[in-house]
């Protein structure tokens, strides 16, 4: 049996399914697609791809099953959607997963029809494989779904560590090697055995952890929604297929030839400033809940305000925070329980991600003042 | 300058005046204690010692110095009182700490005759060092004392890291290069600068974590209730001044031949089971409040009634759990602030160590139930 | 001062020189250059860049100039230096060095010009510094210079451990603590101090090591090579002076557009296949003296017999090996000596590197057997 | 399936045999055997024991066995012998081998008889194992024997990369991963197969380095060279028996009732200086083939010389040193050979091993000058 050497598992077996699926030009793409996308530009040493990720996944779905009772032909789909998990990404993954929503409606777990179009259909099937229960394990259906796509899913357990190891932030490193041992299958869902509130408060924790410090530190946030911004703008020369298979190579250059004051600017790290940061309890709920097109109005309307170029404001109002992992399931005293039931944890971890929240909005230096006076206005800011 | 390799921070550069220090029979004593006592029967790898911990302590002190405005006398006292920190503890560390308080009333912070008593005080005056003023930041007085013995001080940053690296348990790995690094004194106060919540936070969850997983593991405390309930009869034997100079292995070899049923329990890892193990809804308040002597009493009680020898009954109630972490103070938007009036979570982490909290009664194998019984009884639990 | 966190060295701290350096669009294009190329394509997790390396080399020169005596102006020069050393790199580095090298006459290292070129001789004299005296540190002149590029430099320390940390491979992980500790200058001359004899072995095993298991490894190399071939192709549509600016994006987008059978090989990972991999043993003396001309010639000559495109054939001989390290200077018994003089294991590394040397034939799987009869044919082997 | 974490191999999962095995009070006794005896006194991180290293020998071998076709009878046997391959340690491990071997005859590796004196072969009978198989597999006998104690054993790949972590010396950081899946049973041979010449040769390389930097590091060999001289004297009090079956804190305090100034000074590091350290080029081949006794002589003869008590003067002779991994199996070409005959490196690792060797001569710091000038005569030095 082959093996690939990562730095995070070290070697990863893989089995002829995988090794078939690795070499099609579907899962080479994602090599092109860095995991953290604008998070490197905080953290440099932060370039690890979807590639090894998508390796790392299989790995932990691999050791996971070997403490579930579960069947060869269930047991070899699941490895296969744990290592496509990713192919549905857009270029800088989460960064134009909204982009690509709004135009085409469709989520990048959502790959059913995907599976074909990119020739990975085929090889599922020469394999012996059903690629319309692979694309339903990617999207997280069924008992077994859950291991791909939940709250207890492989796919974070991998991202936490093989994030704290590649920026050097060290609170993703959770016990995944308790976690796959302590994963079962009880009632048709998955849930981690007796004495493990600890083990699943650690998983919430360190995303919640690296939530703050990595995944949304503020630089990482501004160079995200100048990139969603311009991806919007390159859409007006690009056709929205050819756009989500870019990788993200192909996206720096088109942006550059399309969007180019944009385009430089992410290349170059030469980012907006902060002109406004305010919390939740600054700002107004409508605008936390203003849909795509009030926003792009506000934006215009802003500028016109402050008199400069519409490119020069980006407004980013993130969604309200959940936290999917408290709906977790643990064994407590015999019974199975949302982990947001048995933990004391949950609820100050919400109030922690609330309490954190931030809209931002975003100009060039120059024109930081001027726009954070007029956002001010406009967003009815105290 | 000399430098000692070390596993966690790499080279530790010494001074003049450590490796006067070092040199010591007193210091030289901490290569003895380890620094996890009975924690390594559940994490075999954790047989690291006092004196590696010191020496870290040093380490990250030196560090921290860096950052604050401090004259070179005042940080040559911070350094050595950081590295002599622990000279104070008795063998097995934090395990024999309630049994010396008992005999001699006072703490293993508490050092400034011990000073004098083992040569350490003559050694610091050579060094043009004030022995008093040391002992006095060992016992974390004044706004320095905090950085040696408070809320955020240094020795929490090494053993958690330490504990992580030596246990295999990742969650004690805090970011310690920024902790060190955002330390400021701030009108006689320590305290972490602007922006650091989250660093803060990370400290609490760690520890949090760590008690739970690694400190408070079952397997460790009934190791450490017997050990304690040995010291005791040990004493009968040994005066209590020889016995707090003793290290692990004199304490060991004592045991075996003065308490010899529990000494060779204790050292072949042949321990006592849990016959109850309660949490705080279950048992009386009353009984969370036993003194010392009333504990030995029950103990007592609970034997006759089971029909066991006195010494088949270990009852272990610990204090009430509290978080002095959240006492430190962060800034925020330029007030300094407790971190427990600035965080939402040091409630939620209150109410965890709280619901963590265990009362256990241990007895051996076959007298467990009996023990159970009259326990119930005798204690009165539902 | 600032501080950025790297994965390897943790954080490190920046001057505002360096900031300011930083900055820079030219220095802002190494994040978009890969340190290690084609490596990635055997160790996915090796997507480290040569920003996050100079970085690194950056914070080692600034922590060997703690111990040697060298006054603050030298110190600003060598850190400027180390941190943009490898400014002069082109796109996919080292695996374009050669075609830029017979296009342009320069290699990497010789920046002189550059730093005008690209804005960073402006940026350095805006500190006090000149442009001058770095171009000549990077370029290795002078005592200092040996500490950025020489076989002693700060540059192999950090790109050792960095390649262990991201390829996971861990040959690479020297004692780089040990030695920026022990460098001295000596009448002269960078050397290790007394008592390194195999700190110095232990620098130039790990080169060793990782040549034969990452840096030439044969996937790698056979990559490398097409890369090497579809860039003298891309020359002809695109100008040099273009083409040795570019970053890893621009190059993949380029040759897709302007190479495209190459082009998209490389990006999928659809690479040739080994048709002839022979030893010094098995290859005439002529052959690995070829020049590059011939070299091409011989290619087509053997497309010819084999009856393929002329592209299908890659003639891959590196240069014979050598160990520059050999020529490091250690103190012993007070003398200043070569490491080759005075460690018995550079003759047996020596060796090793030659016994490791292999020419390449390389060719589409389904021409590999056409490909090798001809080759063998025409280079003469055994 | 238990498991046991481990801080360099993560969780162990241990089978029913290990279990019971582990339970013994044998076993227990290795949680109080340091692997690195008195390394520790030079890099304090490393109080690891056998107990832990013995668990990590038994997970590697269970990895193996995975790539090896082996029944499971065999295979439990191996697992057994590499779980109990160091109960005939005696306190110390290594450092009081020698003593052992003059007073018994006995290597640590011959447990035949132990196996039944010390319990453990009633435990492997009640299993359904034969305790004279598991310990000739101890012994090294058999291709199986191999794998526990050989060239290639698994014990060396865990000692190498567990001190590695433990000292923070990263030399011995092998690819253990790799090593064990490459391992191979052929003809009755444990072999590495084909592409494994540089698998092999780093794991020399890491020896003979570890083996300059730790593990023959001068102020370890003059603590063992003075404990191997305490424990001589100290069986004239206590009986070989006794001692062979003390772990280290036994053996600590019973040099200080009976031995008590050589006792006193190794516990607390209070060592002798080097007044003799000369190579093979200065000592006479004479010298280096002294036997005990003769050697007991000689420390005499220049005690007497010197006028300084007998204990003052150790005469320190270490055996020619031998390269055991220079003999392993490796497949080039589809030929079995030995790694030295297939490695240019085995020659320059043996002659930097010679280069490395060290005669010394240790006395109290104020005899010093007197006894070098003392054995520079006894022993004909020039």
């Amino acid at each position: 049996m082959n093996a690939i050497k990562d730095s995070v598992h070290d070697y990863i077996a893989l089995g002829s399914v995988a090794a078939a699926l690795i070499d099609t030009p579907a899962f080479q793409r994602l090599r092109h697609i860095k995991q953290l996308s604008t998070v490197r530009l905080v953290y440099p040493s932060a370039s690890h791809t979807r590639f090894e990720h998508s390796l790392g996944v299989y790995h932990l779905a691999d050791r996971a099953l070997d403490h579930l009772a579960v069947g060869e032909m269930d047991a070899d789909h699941v490895r296969a959607a744990a290592l496509l998990h990713d192919v549905g990404h857009g270029p800088y993954g989460h960064q134009t997963e909204e982009v690509i929503r709004r135009h085409t409606g469709k989520d990048h777990d959502e790959v059913g029809e995907l599976l074909y179009e990119v020739g990975l259909a085929e090889v599922l099937e020469s394999e012996g494989l059903d690629p319309d229960r692979v694309a339903a394990l990617i999207d997280g259906q069924g008992e077994l779904g859950a291991l791909v796509s939940g709250e207890l899913d492989v796919d974070r357990m991998d991202y936490l560590v093989r994030d704290a190891h590649h920026t050097g932030v060290p609170y993703g490193t959770i016990d995944h090697g308790r976690l796959v041992r302590e994963l079962r299958l009880c009632d048709g869902k998955l849930v981690l055995a007796e004495g493990n509130v600890p083990t699943a408060e650690s998983l919430l924790l360190a995303r919640t952890l690296m939530d703050g410090i990595v995944y949304r530190h503020h630089v990482s946030r501004i160079a995200g929604a100048m990139l969603e911004r311009a991806a919007e703008d390159l859409l007006e020369h690009v056709d929205i297929d050819t756009f989500r298979r870019m990788a993200d190579h192909d996206l720096l250059v088109s942006l550059r030839e399309h969007v180019p004051e944009l385009g430089r600017r992410i290349e170059q790290r030469d980012l907006y400033k902060r002109s406004v940061w305010a919390g939740l309890d600054r700002v107004p709920e409508a605008v936390t809940e203003l849909a795509y097109e009030d926003i792009r109005a506000t934006e215009r309307e802003i500028a016109d305000i402050a008199d400069v170029p519409e490119r020069a404001v980006v407004l980013d109002i993130p969604s309200r925070p959940t936290i999917k992992e408290s709906q977790a399931r643990v064994v407590v005293n015999g019974v199975v329980q949302r982990l947001e039931n048995a933990s004391e944890l949950v609820p100050a971890l919400r109030a922690t991600q609330r309490a954190g929240w931030r809209m931002g909005v975003y100009a060039p230096e120059r024109s930081r003042d001027a726009v954070r006076a007029a956002a001010t206005d406009v967003l009815g800011l105290p």
